[in-house]
């Protein structure tokens, strides 16, 4: 009954609306994506400290039902703005683009893993552990560059396709590689067929859900269905809302249980429903449900980072280092991946793969948890990925806009109070 | 970080939506309110038992972090609803009903807490418990009817505007009463300067966002404002469901640190933005934000209940007595208050105002708490306040129907897909 002192939760809630508000109100007089705002208001929160209390704990955010209630709204907002993704995304305009992102997403796995092998190497750690960050460097997290494309209105393009079909592959790619690495810190030997058992799981749940989206345009065109249809009436046929949510939670819970990102599976619920544009405005609805919740998850990515934790010089050096070694590897790999869009394009998409966001802090979290990584090594692999995750906007913004000019101009006067 | 295993939750997500719909549309089928419907799943799945488990506790939803997401999911879906309800409630339309609305208010309290009181005394309790029991029978909780109303579309009836005024007034007079046996039952003596200046910040909250609502027209349409608006681009100009959601929590905060509830501030935050639906139509992003939410509320009202209180003869017969008492006292007082509107709309009044829900629950966990009340009489005012929530919306729906039957078919033909 009483878990959540529903007032301190109140609060928290207007600090961070209002916030998230204030942030996008001078990004957009500085020009800069919203998203990074955001993001610099949740490290604002967590590290800004009054008389020895971060704002965080002054604010109540450290007690456990808080900080259940933030990581809840993060989590949803994310699985909703990568639903929606999927909401303008159908299948056959990704099937167009298979082949290249294939390419993208492999190149762009190898390359980051071989840097970050050597890196740490180099740097003087284990095999085992240079295993784990190499694998923790692998896997786009698309959400940030999801968020740049959807409000900049260009989710329709070449690029922004390529992307998300590529972080898709890209995702179970990293899968693999994390049971691989997983198996050698674990046993010590790769277990193929327990890999290949996980990672057929995860193709065959990527591509029945790809498969439904294929057969519900014939279903629907069917003249059974349409007879079916139409023998409602249309005061009982329902809001496709509820089933959109269930569906979206359904396949989001089977990817994470598959050990997908849940996000995974929240696009492809989206792909499905994106075949019924003609009757249901999926966007249109999801819009103002994001608009309140998708907020949170920057909030949250910017308040995992902990300045407190780079003390030593040796500890920024690395992270520097491998920060590096992440954006150019990943951005070659993709961009190399993608050259046969075009040099302008293939930037484009090199940019956009970027951010490792939640998907590498993950893997680091399961090295840490296992005892694989140190606490210092933890701390490197969050901050890469959030400076990966908070320099991609920027630049995906600017390599976008550049190349859309004229039709961005044309949107921003169109847009509607 | 992993505070929340986002593979349970979305399981538990999953499972509740479905339930949810599935309950929609027997109810649809049945003719039945939709909102029964859920409060029965919720009862279902806390008191059906597979092996001695509860579903609760078979789907993991005792742990901490499930009960802390339900919870959350459960207030933010209420307080959006009576936001949603305010939306629709511009003040120039409550100020008309305010004479009627407090009458109804004040027959209404006083005739619940004395039939309270006198069952009670005559049932061989204690003075203090008495006055705390019958303090749990004073005040209205519009959440359910709010969402009846809304649902059948008639919220801009009569009916509908004295009820949710009369709500807010009864709310701040159940207030009241609270402070005054809370007085009573700590220091055995009333603390008058206490009482008066708990009620004054309340009812001063009340007038003072009331007076909000009356300026902001008024200032829209002086000439200054309306050349500063027309002044700016607009791509400019923001979406002002941000604004909505600050304004929203902010009041929502304030109203339930000075002790009302925190639906009270969200229903005359929502009446602040009624005035911009020339440039706003905040209803209908709303709505898909509570399509998503709302369905928490009732379900959580539903888990709430637990049948194994109610193990001997005693309880029972007490439970039954008291939500007999709770629903005559709470029609009669204000179907007389609102006799003036005709006896078929005091009716609607009187049976829109029976339900207790939260606020009953509030008051009688404040009791328990302080040690007042014992968990049998905890588990019977609770009964009563799940009962009365569960009996108004079926008798509301069907006296509502009656007096609208024309509007209500015209309505059904027009609903889009």
């Amino acid at each position: 009954m009483a878990l959540v002192d529903i007032q301190v939760i109140l609060i928290q809630l207007f600090v961070l609306v209002l916030l998230a508000q204030v942030a996008a109100y001078l990004c957009g007089k500085a020009r800069i994506p919203v998203v990074i705002g955001e993001i610099l208001v949740g490290i604002a929160i967590s590290n800004i400290f009054l008389n020895g209390s971060s704002l965080f704990s002054l604010l109540g955010f450290d007690q456990v039902a808080s900080q259940i209630a933030f990581q809840l709204l993060a989590t949803l907002g994310v699985i909703f703005l990568l639903f929606a993704v999927g909401l303008e995304t159908p299948f056959s305009e990704l099937k167009k683009v298979g082949k290249v992102a294939t390419i993208v997403a492999l190149v762009g796995v190898i390359l980051p893993f071989i840097g970050g092998l050597l890196l740490m190497v180099f740097w003087g750690t284990s095999m085992i552990v240079s295993l784990f960050v190499a694998a923790a460097l692998v896997a786009t997290s698309v959400g940030v560059t999801a968020r740049v494309i959807k409000d900049l209105g260009l989710m329709d393009t070449i690029e922004a396709r390529v992307i998300i079909a590529a972080a898709v592959i890209d995702d179970i790619l990293g899968l693999i590689v994390l049971a691989m690495v997983s198996g050698v810190a674990q046993g010590g030997a790769i277990n193929l067929v327990e890999i290949a058992v996980v990672a057929g799981l995860a193709v065959g749940f990527v591509l029945l859900t790809m498969f439904i989206s294929v057969i519900i345009p014939r279903a629907r065109t069917s003249p059974q269905v349409t007879k079916f249809i139409e023998k409602r009436k249309p005061a009982k046929r329902m809001s496709l809302l509820p089933f959109a949510l269930i569906v979206c939670f359904g396949l989001s819970a089977l990817a994470s249980y598959l050990n997908l990102a849940a996000i995974v599976g929240a696009f492809l619920a989206g792909m499905i429903f994106a075949e019924f544009r003609d009757i249901w405005n999926g966007a249109e609805k999801f819009e103002p449900i994001n608009e309140f919740l998708v907020p949170f998850f920057f909030l949250y990515v910017g308040v995992q980072f902990n300045v407190a934790a780079f003390g030593t010089a040796s500890i920024i050096i690395l992270t520097i280092l491998l920060t590096i070694v992440a954006i150019i590897t990943k951005f070659a790999g993709c961009a190399i991946g993608a050259k046969s869009l075009g040099a302008r394009s293939a930037t484009i998409v090199g940019v956009g793969m970027i951010p490792r966001g939640e998907v590498g802090i993950t893997v680091a979290f399961i090295g840490f948890t296992t005892g694989v990584l140190t606490a210092d090594l933890y701390a490197t692999i969050i901050a890469m990925a959030l400076i990966t995750t908070l320099i991609a906007p920027w630049l995906l913004f600017h390599t976008f806009k550049q190349k859309n000019k004229p039709r961005l101009k044309k949107m921003k006067t169109q847009k509607e109070f």
